[in-house]
C-alpha cells in the first residue's frame, strides 16, 4: 500500500516532504523531514544521530539529544534567506540516522565513530552530526584527518574542552580537542575557541591550551570588540584550511540553551551564534557537530529550536560549496 | 552506505530493532521500534498515526501526539507476560506512519481516515490508531463497517461522546458515536462506554446515549462491583460480535493522564485500565484506536507511556487471534 | 455596547455561562463560569477566594489557589449524574470573588475573613471557600459559630492541624482546629479527622488531638476497613449534627494533587476522596472550603481539576438541602 | 452584599484595582486590574481577547492566550515612566472581555471579529486585542478599514504572514496579511514587517510580499543598522498615516517568548520590541493586536509578561493620543 | 562563631534539627535533617548517597537522585504513627553523606561501593543506601555477604534485574541480581520480586530468573490475591533469613513516580508500597537501598517524596530491630 | 569513620571539593562546595543563607532560593578568569550555613539577621548574603551601619524599593532602602539603582527615592548610553566609599531569570549584569546579596545558575581586596 509521500523534488535533489502539502507535525521526524540515507543513490550531506552522553561529567541526557533536535527540525523550511540559498536543491542532503553506540563503553564508541564517519565520507557525504556529548568530537577528527590531514578547528563553547583526564578517564566530553592535539590531528596555527566563559580549573588550564593550536576568544570580546571584529579574526585564523566546526550548545547562555549539560550564565544569543556560523559562508566546511543538546532540561523546545537552525545554515554552507565544486 | 539495522526476525515476521543490539534510545521511533510498513510485504497490524486536533473542544495539542506517543513506545520489549505471547512474532506488526490530515477542514480529514483505513483493511492489516482527538473513531467506524457492518464499539472515556453538535459543528471529539449510530454503522445491542464520570450538560444525553446502542459502565461502578464483574458485563455485551475498542486517554484519572484535552477528576488508574483492556482476550477485535494524548500538557511520558502499553496490549489480542487464524 | 453573555437561566436561578454557546476557554474565570454575586438580587451558595498563604510552613504558593482553582473549573457542566442534580438550577450558586486579605498581617486577616464569611451568611448564602491555606478555617469556623453554635467539622487531611504554635506563631495553617476547640468552636464529641498519614512531631499529638473532639481516619484504614465501612463511620460521627468540612487537598497522594504545600506519600485518590465527599449527602451541611492548591507546585492542573470537582460536589450537596429546605 | 472594590479614580476615568489596598494575586483578572466594559458608560480603549487557535499551522495552545495574558498582567502599575505618562488617568481603558468565536468555523470567527471590532469602534473606543492566533488580524483591519480607509500595518513578526493558502485554506494565520492586500485593506506605500528572520518555503515568498505594500526589516538589519536607524526607518515608513500594529510573540527570540506556535531561533529580545514599541509614540494608532501567545508552551510566564507589557505600552501610546485629541 | 543547631537529642542518640526551632526550609539537607556521621561517635543507621547513573540503561539522571530526595526528606517528622516509634530515639541515625563514584568506570565504582558499605558495617552501622541506578545493589550485597553469607533479597521493581548483559557490558542496571546469583551471594530459597510488569525482552528471562532463586509476585497479583495475601507470602518467603530490601522505584506507577529512568505502566502505588515495606516489621534487616530516582523526569518532587517516606519507614523497622537488640 | 573530603587547600586556605577527585554532583551542596564555617578557624567571606520570604507581595517561593543557589553553585571552579583571580586561594570563604529566621514575624526575623551579621562580621568576615526576599538588605545594612557609618548602595533591581508600606506593613520586600534612609543607613550621595524599569504606582515614586540618596540609571540607558559609560557612572558614584551590592535578580530579563517574584519584562541579560558586577573591582566592597530567586518558578536553573556566578564575581573581588590588604 502506502503512497509515496509528497516531497520537493528539484533537479536531482530529493528534497524535505513538501509542507504546503503536509503539515509539519505529521510523519516520521528525520532531520528537517528530508529523506532516509537508503532512499538515496547519493548524497552531499548527511545528518547523522550520536545518541551518547557516558562521556558527561555533570547533568546527562544527551543520549536524548538526536531525537529531540528533529522532532524540533520539522519547522525548518527551504530556503534560507539569510544566506540566501534553497540548502537541499543545491545538495542532497539526507539523514543518515543514529550510529549504534555502546552506552557502556567509550573505547568502543569512539571506534564506532570513526568507522560511522569514514563510511560517510567514502559515501561521498560531509558529516553534519547531531549529539550527543562532546566525546565524540574526537573519532569525528580521527576520521577526518584520515582523509583530509590536519584540520583547523572552529569550536563553539564555553568551555575549552582540553583538558586532560577526569578520575583518570583520558576520553570523557571535556578533553577531545586535547587529544586530537596529541594525535596530531589538528592543524596548530589554525584553531580557535569561540565564546569561552566561566570559571576554570586553573591559570594552566589556558597555557595548556595554547599549545593546541587554539587561539581563545572569551565572550566578553563581543562586548569589547563587536560581532565583525570578531568574525574577522575568526575567519583570519582559519583562512585557506580545511575546517571543522564544533559547536556545544552551553556557548549560548542558559536562557537560550537551558537544555543543556554543563550551563554557564553570561553567554551568546541564539542569534550571536547564528551571526557566527552564516559568516562562515567562506571556509572549506568539511563537516560540523553540534552537541551536548539535553532534553531532560529543555523547554519548550528552546535548545532544539536553536540547534536545529545552526545546523540548518551549517548544512547551507556546505551546500553551496557542494554546488560550486559541481559547477566547477 | 548503511549497514542493515539489527533486528528481531522470527519465522515470516520481522520484528523490532534488536534492543540487545540497539539501545532503545537510538534509531527512529518507529512504533515500538517497529519495521515502516514499506520495510514488509504484507501486514497484519498496522499501527497508524492521525495528527488531528481541530475536533477538541477545550485543550488542544493532540496533533503532536502520534509522534509523542512513539517516543514513548522505544521502550517496549518483544515478550508480553500478561498475555504470554510474543505479538511480534505472532504476526506482522507495522509503523504505517501518519495519515495526512488537514487541520482546516475536517470533512476532507474524515474522509482521507476513512480512506486509509480502508486501504489498510484492503492490505489485510488491523488497525490500531493513535490519536489525534476523538473525532477520528466515526471515520475508522465507517470504513470498518463497510467491510464487516454492524459494529460493536467498547469506548473507554469519561464522556459520552454522545453530543449532536457544538456551535453548530456536527463532526467534533464530542459526537463521534452519535454520528456513528445515525449513520447505522453500530450494533445497537452491543456497544458500551466503560469509565464514564464527570458532570455532563444534561441529564437528557444519558436518554439519548442509551438510544445510540450504549450501555453504560460508570467509573464508581469500579468500586461498587470490583473489577472482575466490570470485565464480565463487558464480554457478555460484546459476546460473539465484532469488536472495535476506543480508548479516550482522559478515561484514566489526570494523576495517570495529564496529557489530554479535557480531563476530569476520580477516573481509573493505568492498571485498571491495563487490566479490562487484557480481559479483551477472547473478543474478535477489528482494530483499535487510543485517542486524546495532549504532548504540551504531558510531563515524563506518564501519559504517553500508558497509551503505547494500551496499544501494546491491544495488538498483543490481535495478534493471538491473528495467529489462531492463521493456524486454523 | 455588551451583548448579554448567552446563560443557562433556570426558573429563578442564574447558572454557567451557556457551554453550547460560549466555549469554555472564553470568558471570565468566575467558579465554573458562574455569575458574579453583584449580577444576582440573592443567593443561596456563594464561592469565595482567599488569596493568603502567610500561615504556610512549608512550600508556599497557595495565594494564587483560587484563581488557578477558577481557571480549571471552565471545565464544569450543568449535571451532576455523581449525585443526580442540576446544582445550579436547585440553588442560586455565585461567585464572590476574593477576600481581600493582608498577606503581611495574620490577625487583621482572621477578622477581615470572619467579618466576610459573616457578611455571606446575612446574604442568606453559604459559603463554598476556596483556599488559600488552612489558616483561613479558623476565622470561618468562628463566623458559623455565631450564627450556629458547635459545629462537627469533618476535616480532610494528611495532617491533624491541631499544633499549638510555630516558632510562636499561634495563628498557622498547622493551628487551626485547636485553637478552634479552645475558643468552643467545635462540637467535642462529633469532629473527625479523614486521611491523616505521615510522621508526626510527636505521639502526643494524637493525645492533644482527641480532647479536641476530634477522631481520626488515618489513610491505612482505607484498606483496612474499606470505603464504605469508613463513611458510614463518618456519618454516624456526625449524624444529626451541623456539619462544615474542611479539605486539605494534601489528604489526595501527591500523585494527584503535586501543588500542595506539605505533601505526604501514601495518600487518597481522587476517586476515593470525591466517594467520600458526595456519601455526605443527607448531612446538615453549613459551608465548605477546599484549601491548600499552590499552582507553581501543580502540572497541567491536576490538583485544581481535583479541587473543582470536590468544590462541585460539595455545592451539589449544598444545593439538594436548599432546595429541599426551599420546598419544604 | 460586596463592597466596592477599592479603584483609582482620577478625573473622570475609571481605573485599575488599587494595589495599594487589593494584593495584586487577589480579584478578577481583568486586564491590568481594569474594570470590564459594563462598568464604565463610556471608553476610549478597548482590551478584547479572541480565544481562537483554528488557524494555527504548528503548535496550537493560542485559544488560552487572553487568559493567560490577563493573569500575567496583575503586575501592571499606574504610572509609566518609559512614556512619562498615566495611560489609566488619561484615557478610559477597559477590559471587553473574550469574543465568542467558533473554534470550528473560521469563516463565522472572522464575521463575529470583524462585527465585534465594529461594535468597540462605534463605542467610540480604540480595540487593543489579545490573541488568539494571528488569523484574527483580518477581519480587525476589515472592521478598521471601514472606518478609516486603506491602513498602514506596522506587522512585528518572524514570519511574512502573507502566504496564500495552507492545504487550500485562505484563511489562517499565515494567510491574513496577504488576504488584507487583496481586499484592498492595505495602505500599499507604507506598510512593514519588522523582525523577520528564519527560513521561507520560497524565494518568491519575498517578491509576493512586497507586491502586498510591505517593506522587510529583518532581525538581522537590528545588528548591521541599529535600533535607533530602525525606529527612523519604521516612523518614516508610515509618518502621516492611520497606522495599525499588530505583533506575533514569536518577533521574539524562543527565550523570551518560548509560549508561542510557530518559534524561531534568532529573534528580537523583549527589551529590543518594548524599545520600538514605545517609539511608536507619535503616530495616529487606531488600534493594535498581541498574539500566538500559547501558554501551554509558557513557563513562568516568560512569554505573557512580554505581551502584557507591550499592551500597555501600545495602550499608552494611544491613551497620550486620546488625552491630546480631547483637549484640542 | 556559628552558635549550635537546634537538635533533638534523647538519651544517647542526636536527632533531627528540631523543626519547632528551625524552619524546615532552612539549613543543610542532610536526610530528615539528621546529624551528618562525623558529628557522632557512633551509629546504627546510615543513609547514605551513590550519585552513579553510568549503569543505566534508557533515561539517565539518576547521579542527581541523593541530593534530590534529601531535599524532600526535609519534611519528615520525628514520630512515626504507621509503625508507633519514634526511629530516630530508637536508633542513632546518620547521614554519611555521598560516596565518591567514578562515572566514567564501573568496575572501579563496584569497588568503591564494596569498601564504603563494609567501612559502615564495620562501623556498626545498617547502610541505608539512595541510589543511583540499580547497578550499586550488587557491590553492596557483596560487602554484606562478606560479613552475613548468603542473604534473601525482597527486591521491589517493575524489572527483574537479573538480565545477563547489555552490548556485552556485564555490570549495569539491568543486571545486579544475576551477577549476585552468579557469586553465590543470595540465599537461592529465600529472594523474591516484587511488582514485576511490563514485557520482557523473552519468556526464557523468567526462567533463567528462577534458577537465582527469585519468586515472582507480579503487579497483577496485587488485584487477584490482595496486598494482605502478598504480604503474607512474602513474609513466609523471607522468614528468619538475614533480609536485604532493594527498592526500584519505577515499582510503583508513572504516576506516582514519574521521575526514574525505565517507566512502566500500570504499577503500584505509593500507598500500596509503603503497606508492604511497613509489613517488614519482623524481618532480620540489613540494609535496605532505594533507586532510580531521576530527579530531571521529577515534577514537585513526587517521586522523591515517595522515595524518602519509603526511606523513612526502612529506617524505622531497623531501628526498632536496633532498640531490641540493644534491650536484649 | 568517614575519610577527609579530598578538598583544595592553598596556603591557609580550605578550598573547594577537589572536581578532579570527586564529581560535582557528589557531596553536600555547600556554596562552590566550600567548606562549612565550623571547618574552619577564621574566614574572610561567608556565603549566608536567608531562607525568608514574607516580605513578598506577588509570587512567593524565595525562603527555598538559598538551597537552590547552593545546588546551582556546584559547577564553579577555582579560578575566575574574568577578573584573573583564584578567589578561594586569596581569601578564606565559607558557607556559614542559613540564619534561622521566623516566617511568622518580620520584626523578630529582622532582629535575627541584624544579630548574624554581626556576628559574621565579628568573626572578621564578609557577608555574601543568598536570599530570600529584599526585605534581608534592611538589617543587613543596619548591621553594616554600626560597624562602617553611612554606606553607599548600589542596587541593582527592576524595581525602587523605596516604598512606604503595603498594606500597612512597613517591613516588606518593597521598602528596604526607604527603611535605610529613614534610619540614616546610607551615604545620601552615593546610592544607586542600577535596571530601573516597568511601569510605577506613581511619578512621585521617583521623587521620594531621589530624597533617599539615590541615582537612577535606567534599562534603557544601557541602550542609550551604552554599558562602559553606565559601569564609569556607577564608579564615579560610589567611588571612594564604602560600598554594599544588592542584586535583585529580576534586574535581568525574565528569559534569564525565569525564577523570581516580580518580573519584569524588558531586563538586562545575565551577561551584562556580570559585566557590571565585574567592574566593580576598584570599589571597598563591604558585602553584597543576591535575592528574590524563587525556585518553583525557576527551569533548569537558569536564574539559580545566574545568581552562583554573580555571587562568585563578588566574592572574587572582596577576596582581592582582602588579598590586597594582607599583603599590605
Amino acid at each position: 500500500m502506502t503512497k509515496p509521500i509528497p516531497r520537493i523534488v528539484t533537479g536531482e535533489t530529493l528534497g524535505q516532504v513538501d509542507a504546503s502539502q503536509v503539515p509539519r507535525f505529521a510523519g516520521a521526524p528525520t532531520f528537517a523531514r528530508l529523506p532516509r540515507i537508503d532512499e538515496v543513490k547519493s548524497a552531499d550531506i548527511a545528518v547523522i544521530g550520536m545518541p551518547f552522553d557516558a562521556g558527561a561529567s555533570f547533568r546527562s541526557g544527551a543520549r536524548f539529544g538526536p531525537s529531540h533536535i528533529r522532532e524540533a527540525s520539522r519547522l525548518l523550511r527551504p530556503y534560507n534567506p539569510a544566506q540566501d540559498a534553497y540548502p537541499f536543491e543545491l545538495a542532497q542532503v539526507v539523514d543518515a540516522g543514529d550510529l549504534n553506540l555502546n552506552t557502556y563503553d567509550i573505547l568502543e564508541t569512539l571506534a564506532t565513530i570513526e568507522a560511522g564517519i569514514t563510511e560517510i565520507l567514502n559515501f561521498g557525504a560531509k558529516p553534519m552530526t547531531l549529539g550527543g556529548d562532546h566525546t565524540i568530537a574526537l573519532p569525528i577528527l580521527r576520521a577526518l584527518h584520515k582523509k583530509f590531514g590536519p584540520i583547523a578547528v572552529i569550536h563553539f563553547d564555553a568551555h575549552l574542552d582540553t583538558w586532560d583526564t577526569y578520575y583518570g578517564a583520558p576520553y570523557t566530553h571535556g578533553t577531545p580537542f586535547r587529544r586530537a592535539a596529541e594525535e596530531g590531528l589538528l592543524d596548530l596555527e589554525s584553531c580557535l575557541h569561540v565564546g569561552i566563559r566561566g570559571p576554570l580549573y586553573s591559570k594552566q588550564d589556558l597555557t595548556d591550551d595554547a599549545t593546541f593550536g587554539f587561539q581563545i576568544i572569551r565572550t566578553e570580546d563581543f562586548d569589547d570588540l563587536g560581532t565583525e571584529a570578531i568574525i574577522a579574526k575568526m575567519l583570519r585564523r582559519v583562512a585557506g584550511k580545511p575546517v571543522y566546526v564544533s559547536i556545544d550548545v552551553d556557548v549560548m547562555d542558559p536562557a537560550f540553551a537551558p537544555g543543556t549539560g554543563t550551563p554557564e550564565a553570561g553567554g551568546l544569543s541564539s542569534r550571536e551564534l547564528l551571526r557566527l556560523v552564516r559568516a562562515l559562508d567562506a571556509t572549506n566546511l568539511l563537516g560540523a557537530d553540534i552537541v551536548e543538546v539535553s532534553p531532560p532540561y529543555d523547554h519548550a523546545q528552546i535548545t532544539a529550536l536553536a540547534a536545529c537552525h545552526l545546523a540548518y545554515d551549517l548544512i547551507t554552507t556546505m551546500a553551496k560549496a557542494t554546488a560550486a565544486a559541481k559547477k566547477a
